[in-house]
């Protein structure tokens, strides 16, 4: 045993310290099983100054840490390379809500908590943490902040990034910088939590967080609208805007394509529109705080007059809580269906809200021209100018055609989608998966202003070493 | 002339290069007249290329630089020191708005460009931009960003960073970084405009930002309640919040002491109700994207269950554009009061919200008990726990003993704040001000922190020396 994996071994017991590999294994592989890792150890710390403890004996060996949530993500970020000398330190067992307090409407909690323990907990005080996305029953909020989650209330509520006031973290020499504070105004120095925010645990090891909480709305009201084309969703999308304001906290689109595949796939599904109906389909959500009438009166109306302006040509409102559950599960078991029929090339891009009609048109297109065989299965967050702009094949081409044109097809899209201001990792983070097709698109400076900080707080390169940068 | 001055000409134009005192002296005082600095220059270039001569310039003759916009700060962060080696950027010049995006819901504007002329920009296009303060009609949107302001509606809308997308920053070596993205997900890396928001130009100069707007609410309702005590004012706002959820736009306080001093200073303004009614005011607005009727029976419903409970003894509704604006004036006129009575020692400080009432009974009382002349002037903004928390003299004691025990209230009211979790700068930012001060409040861990940023990003101390850290 090296003097190394003693130390760990007495900062948080022998119990805590995993070396075999059946004990290992689990927190090797990502969930998507695209990336296999190796490690000294896998290490669960219990408290902050086990965190610490253990973070002050790695940096000490020179050794790298992989911090590790949920294990529910989607590039890679929590996955050791294969090199074997890393230490991955998972933070599933620091799971305490520490705090709530709901006159300042926050919450303070340890990054192991599971994402729905915290819903939950909000609920509890007739309080929303309105941070939401399908691994929400898996992944950990540590997880959700160092990747800035996003999900399906963004448009309201804004991203994790802005769902947190204050942070606690295990910095890479094992200092600890108690940054837990819960203010919605401090201008008393540089803004530190937002540099470990969405770093990928590669500045550091987030152990808390103070969370903003927001009222609880009493009332949803959910619709489902056949549409003739996402030039017509994004025009419904800024005409909902206008008479629903904070009160729109969804506007999700989908493909007719998408619905084809859900029908399929998962027959269990009802449809209470047939995928004929209308290239593209658009689930919106108004929240009101009681007005169940008032939340019903507004939807008409807008859907109303979407019908007589021809930006709709069906719709169907959920008259009951467990309609609108069916129409959520429809949008959310779209990747499942997907991933059913064998899955797709994937990018989760975004762009300004204004170019999504006319990128998704110009880029179909391109590719096209390009794959005769290629099938596009768009959905995603309008409202945040947020795809999933993914890529199957026709009947009649085997699925393998589209995974084996991989980088070719990412050779059309990404430049498309750089060349229109936008992104081409939205709310998956870079991890390994996108880690050197970013480069492609950040410009020296950015790429060097980013160096620089990893460099101040990382001067090692210990923390989460191949991912992002 | 040196060599330095002669680039800058060459950068800028001749008539851009202020060096008469005449010409310089509106740049290097402070709008309070606290700070009075010295420069080589005041340099105004007209572009984001001539800002990046200049800095270049500066940089290769290690001149240091003071970035400054409408000059309207209250820290004296944009004030050079006595030195006179410094070189003063105003970014006055560039005031383009170089985009508008309706269908994005953004717009594009240089540095320049003041408060009011953004917001009316976004207000011809039928949208909001919601920073809202009381310099709005001389400060530029590179100092509000520079010094993450916040302002009357950050209860619904956020302090300047949460409505910033994008930024160009000419870095202190003089590359320039366009980071002007319009995205409102984007996890491609470290998120490096938040190092710029807030920073006070000690990173970096800010020469445009792509903002974020917002539904333009048609309809607006606002009151002002007579409140029984402070705690009663946080359990009023926890009610507005759960009732009115988003539609509550504005949340302010402001104690007995404030209207009478408003009614002594300012008689032209009349008081809807008397200071004697109560010893706390609320001054509550709701939003509504179009429902007259929804906001004026929300509003009335609100106020009659808090009459009813106890939690106000009287309350009036604005029933006219005219009787709102007049509630509104009376609320922004306590500054103008209190400068007009001769001043007073100010704090600008933030809690959470849940501590505000408790930490104003008990440090208005362990002031009272040390300096029995203390006069507290108690106002801000309750719903982002952000209290202006100024102290004059009772009757009878000269102003004058108050600005002589200015050191001794701070060392009151201070450590009161920051046990309580509290900022001892809540919106008005360091600057040479609170400097020192901060130093004292803030962890060995954190201010480390700050130094390693500073250094990675500005490794010759050239910009704004002697600010924020």
């Amino acid at each position: 045993m090296t003097d190394l994996l003693q130390q760990l071994r007495t900062a948080v017991g022998s119990a805590n310290v995993l070396t075999e590999a059946a004990d290992t294994a689990p927190y090797l592989t990502d969930w998507r099983k695209r990336y296999h890792g190796r490690a000294q150890a896998v290490v669960r710390p219990g408290s902050t100054a086990e965190v610490a403890a253990v973070v002050q004996a790695c940096a000490a060996a020179g050794t790298p840490m992989v911090p590790q949530g949920g294990n529910t993500g989607l590039v890679g970020g929590g996955t050791p390379d294969e090199r074997g000398n890393s230490v991955l330190l998972s933070l599933q067992r620091m799971n305490r809500i520490r705090a709530l307090d709901p006159d300042n409407d926050t919450i303070t909690v340890e990054a192991g908590c599971i994402l729905q323990q915290v819903q939950q907990a909000a609920r509890a005080a007739d309080r929303l943490f309105p941070l939401s996305l399908a691994a929400e029953g898996s992944a950990t909020i540590g997880g959700n902040l160092a990747t800035n989650a996003g999900g399906t209330q963004v448009l309201r509520y804004g991203n994790a990034r802005e769902l947190t006031l204050g942070l606690e973290v295990v910095l890479p020499d094992g200092r600890v910088w108690d940054g837990l504070r819960g203010l919605r105004k401090d201008n008393t120095g540089y803004d530190l939590k937002q540099l470990f925010i969405g770093a990928e645990g590669t500045l550091g090891v987030i152990t808390a967080a103070t969370l903003r909480l927001h009222a609880l709305p009493r009332v949803q009201r959910t619709a489902l609208a056949a549409l003739p084309s996402l030039q017509a969703a994004t025009a419904l999308l800024n005409q909902a805007r206008a008479a629903a304001s904070a009160t729109l906290t969804a506007f999700e689109v989908m493909s007719d394509v998408c619905l084809r595949s859900v029908a399929r796939e998962l027959p269990q599904q009802r449809l209470p529109l047939a995928p004929d109906t209308a290239p593209w389909f658009a689930l919106l959500e108004l929240s009101d705080p009681d007005d169940e009438a008032r939340a019903s009166a507004l939807l008409e109306r807008l859907l109303g007059a979407a019908l007589e302006e021809g930006l709709a040509v069906d719709a169907v409102i959920a008259q009951s809580l467990a309609e609108a559950q069916a129409l959520w599960r429809l949008r959310e078991s779209i990747p499942e269906a997907q991933a059913k029929a064998g899955g797709n090339v994937k990018h989760d891009i975004a762009l300004p809200v204004s170019r999504v009609a006319e990128f998704v048109a110009s880029t179909n297109a391109a590719l096209a021209a390009q794959f005769p065989w290629i099938q596009p299965v768009v959905f995603g967050h309008l409202g945040d100018g947020n795809l999933h702009y993914n890529m199957q094949t026709k009947p009649g081409t085997p699925l393998a055609t589209a995974f084996a044109h991989e980088r070719a097809i990412n050779e059309v899209v990404h430049p498309a989608v750089a060349a229109r201001g936008g992104s081409i990792s939205a709310e998956h983070g870079l991890g390994q998966l996108k880690r050197a097709e970013n480069r492609r698109y950040k410009s020296e400076v950015e790429l060097a202003l980013m160096r620089s900080i990893k460099a101040a707080l990382d001067p090692h390169g210990l923390m989460n070493p191949g991912k992002l940068l």
